[in-house]
């Protein structure tokens, strides 16, 4: 990082005089993270012809999470899961989207992504920065039963969109079902009956086409 | 409504067998969802040159209870709250989006959204179809807390986005920044803080010209 401050979106108006410093800060981090809704995932939607956004994203994992806690393997706080998925892109603002079946960029994405959150999560009173911190740690480490089920419907979630394309990011050149196998069996440490479901998708999609054959079936 | 069933984007790519019932209604209404994603409002991205979709205002919705919940007048249940932001759009998959300006729309407004909860929530398991009407019902009520900040998110986030715009929406033919103060009101109802900020949000609006003059300030 350079030692130049970023822009901000809320620079291009900047708020009034008269809302206090705790609130202003508030409001421009809620400014700021307008940009989730333009960073664009490899996962075509369902409903339209174009790319899945990051806050789109989002908001279908808290989705999932409302109406797939019941598969969890064990027990879950519903309302704290949903925290960890509506949060767990938005570090991407600052360090770009890396996609799943991209080595190359994957190398340095855990520094950049931390360096994004320091950044991001800043704008923040102190307190609350922490806090987002802390759920933002908790979701990438997978250590509570919580984060193992967020990155689940994270998994799960590209997963049933690809299905509904009959192969979307699966025909990734140099991608097999062998490799959507291996990147999509965390499902499994969260809950296994949705892994048995998400597998099925995989190895019908690859059965039909959708996908490379694998060296072997999982 | 007629009598045909409606056709459901699963029906595209229909699941392969071996899926139990429970779980398969459930990734249908996961499928169906997507559309929502496709559901334009009338606000303005702060990011980019295009307007919003409701999918992407959900997600902006949760995250501002998160980061704003202190400023709830009464106190509020986050989590609950969240929950309510996530799916109070959801309707508008079948009932289309109703603009805030538009009072000509807004009259059978009632009757096609609750028509469209039946059919959309209906696609899911019983109890959790009737889990999902309550909390929709909970937030068009606007008799707890919890739905009264809700709303109050629902309209302060495009008052941040139009803010942003130097207009957006304020510049709708007809309308005068009266109008807004009138729709913007029910923030009051949930927060004084945060209508006093929203309230000089378009108290200075006005004075730079980017709403039409009311007939007298509030």
């Amino acid at each position: 990082m350079s030692d130049e401050p970023r822009p901000l979106l809320v620079d291009r108006t900047p708020f009034p005089d008269g809302i206090d410093e705790r609130l202003r800060a508030q409001l421009t981090f809620l400014v700021e993270i307008d940009q989730l809704k333009t960073i664009l995932r490899q996962s075509p939607l369902v409903a339209a012809e174009r790319r899945e956004n990051d806050a789109e994203h989002s908001w279908h994992l808290a989705m999932m999470v409302t109406v797939l806690a019941e598969y969890a393997d064990e027990p879950i706080d519903t309302g704290h899961t949903v925290q960890l998925v509506l949060l767990h892109d938005l570090v991407e603002i600052y360090a770009g989207d890396t996609p799943l079946y991209d080595t190359a960029a994957g190398v340095d994405q855990e520094a950049r992504e931390a360096a994004a959150a320091g950044e991001l999560f800043g704008l923040l009173p102190k307190e609350q920065a922490l806090r987002m911190r802390e759920l933002w740690d908790e979701f990438e480490a997978r250590r509570t039963p919580e984060a193992r089920f967020a990155k689940a419907m994270d998994r799960l979630q590209p997963l049933l969109l690809n299905w509904m394309a009959q192969g979307g990011t699966w025909r990734t050149p140099g991608v097999t079902a062998d490799d959507v196998r291996a990147r999509k069996a965390v499902i499994g440490d969260a809950s296994a009956a949705l892994w048995e479901a998400g597998r099925r998708l995989i190895d019908e999609g690859e059965r039909r086409g959708w996908s490379r054959k694998g060296g072997g079936q999982s």
